[in-house]
């Protein structure tokens, strides 16, 4: 079962150059089997062309240590860890610095949901982190990048699929499966797109999806109620 | 002859990512076959890949129920139904999430004809329809938004290719057949995108095209004295 | 030699898609034989994936009739012709809808010479009409549209490669060449993005290329003492 | 030794198309071989899709004569040899057109660092020549812009990877291989939409990334602490 979700992972990993969310080698892919105590997680550097399932690290969710294999995972791992152990119901997150969510990280400001192509995937707008002092910077940084996402979210609730961006940094969007997170991050890289272009066409009269639209579209897609797609209702917990 | 038609709609679906103007799954193509009182649509959550013309669902014009075969059809069914209902001349209607013609309907704004890239395929502005009501949301949603689709476009000539937005959503887009329903989505796509710029450079200084202008270009292509193409005038009633 | 200038005329046609110039069929390349008193041009509505050599229409000079073939030619026949015939020194014309010339044509202004990417091709800003007045638009629409090109372009030095703007409508480019018109329209629309983008970041204090900047890369590239390239110099007249 | 670098050379100048960083033939990769006392350089004019590693021309690092081959080599060699011989850590350049960075290079202002996709690869903004003189392009145009692109580096710390934008111009970038500095011009266009459009969203109000979390990202990535990838520290000198 380790081995279907390393598969799964490498697969993620591999399918973000080809939606066009990374340059080069910016943006890892991990998940985290529970049950087994470990996370995996994408090799750091390494590029996505060249990626095979083995390459995948295998993390210990209690020390953080890769357990196997050659590979040094990516420099963002303590991250994941951090945002894996604060919230049970995520079990898969993608990090990258697609170019229109991190626009928003780099003005500090949340993407408002001003549309149904948002409230399709996200229950409200995407929030952003505090800027990090000094000392969250200088010692155990990706750990505090991680604490800083888990201050944010617990301010709401949060579901298993969702997306938050890190302050002058970037997104990290989650889901079910590697599969469900790479579409919350290119669901959020298009809506962050389409709110800039809002904003800037209407300015301060840019107005919100109204509160009723926005629940009708994510649970006639998301949970017990819904009826899009071809199986029954479900998904988002 | 219906099965023509099927595979006619079939082809536009799969059109939509080739031309880009869908993500994942973001987007939907139907056509009507009023003779046999049936609505040819795409399943639900299908993705465009691995559609086939006997995945395209038959929905019955009466009942909105899906006549055969083992798919679900889109859940905009009922919007795509009640604009056929209200307006015979339309024949197709292509649904999307389009980047530029969304960010126009976010803003509540109607996408103004400012050239004769806009003209060559539409006579006026791009219409936006009201907010809906929250009652309008909370029951017979999809129905009604068709209904204030309608309520809209009666406002106005409809010809038998043209578009409309629907505020904080997307836009709908028709025409004669379900290609050129697709055109018409793919022309709008590009005149939303011109649009916006021109606003953005101009401000209110932005001049709308001349109704001369207008004039000249759209029935240059369309209607019985066109003199574009290989065939005689014609194509748009 | 009519039939070597039909290749090069089919070729540059279908470069047009390959160039990211057009949408649809919204383009058409011509070129002049003036000693044969002809002009060769894309057939009216065709899409560029079929387009064979002779499908392009060989159009008099004089009458602006097509000679011989089943196809017709573009409806932009006149306005290609009329130019023609005003300038000696253009023997290919290049139209099309592209995105950012097409910007500034709806938005009525000239594209200004903002830096060297725009001097290594263009020697001073891209002029944009005067809008066309209803009876020029009743009547001889498309003659008229070249003889308000004419007139714009006979207030400056006109050479065998350049640009025009037509108001509400889009850009025409020329060049000694198909290829080398294809060129020119590369060009204009890769410096009507970064003109757009600059005078938005910058505003009014967005300032002109230094005169001699202009004339030296210019003329860097082109004419008689141009050093760029692996022949001799030349190539603008 | 020096095929190996011609062959690099050859094969960084094909990724700038790749990478989206060219139009046409806007764009050329060099490599000093100090020991040797050359730097290889594009051939001008020349397209990337018919370069071979023999076309790459050699030139001579006192005279600035090319050594060998029939080809001319490109016309901006004089910048790259005055780079080159203000800076020894330099040892492979990128001059290219890309889009963004000329944006800000036609708006004569420097990128300010607004994130962490700019901070993993330049440490402190990426600064902007002045305008040169009008004598300074008349005489020794080339060379004169390699001194005023030193002129403005020797103001602060130069790394041996890095990118400065020359005005009213574009870009440069280098790195301590040709495909590292092809990496250092991917970076630079990245960074430069993202701040562009960050700076549209925020104004005045867009805050530059805090001067901690700069220096964390690019010594986390570069230099002899570093701990990115899969081999040890290094890379920046």
């Amino acid at each position: 079962m380790l081995e279907a979700l390393r598969e799964s992972v490498c697969r993620a990993n591999r399918m973000l150059p080809a939606y066009g969310l990374v340059c080069l080698t910016w943006g890892n892919v991990s998940a985290a089997d529970r049950e087994q105590g470990v996370m995996l997680i994408k090799p750091s550097g390494l590029s996505y062309d060249e990626m095979r399932p083995e390459d995948i690290v295998t993390v210990d969710f209690e020390t953080g240590q890769a357990m196997e294999g050659a590979r040094r995972p990516s420099v963002d791992t303590w991250i994941h860890l951090e945002v894996y152990r604060a919230f049970p119901q995520i079990r898969s997150i993608v990090h990258t610095h697609s170019r229109w969510a991190t626009i928003w990280a780099q003005a500090g400001m949340a993407i408002p949901a001003l549309g149904t192509t948002h409230a399709d995937e996200f229950l409200g707008d995407i929030p952003c982190t505090r800027a990090m002092r000094p000392e969250e910077i200088r010692t155990e940084y990706e750990r505090n990048t991680g604490r800083v996402i888990s201050e944010t979210l617990r301010q709401r609730e949060v579901f298993s699929r969702g997306a938050v961006l890190v302050r002058s940094h970037g997104p990290f969007a989650w889901g079910e499966t590697p599969e469900k997170a790479v579409e919350a991050a290119v669901t959020l890289e298009e809506t962050a797109n389409m709110a800039w272009h809002t904003m800037l066409l209407r300015g301060d009269a840019a107005s919100p999806i109204p509160e009723e639209l926005l629940n009708k579209h994510f649970f006639r897609k998301h949970g017990k109620d819904s009826y899009y797609g071809q199986g029954g209702g479900g998904g988002i917990t």
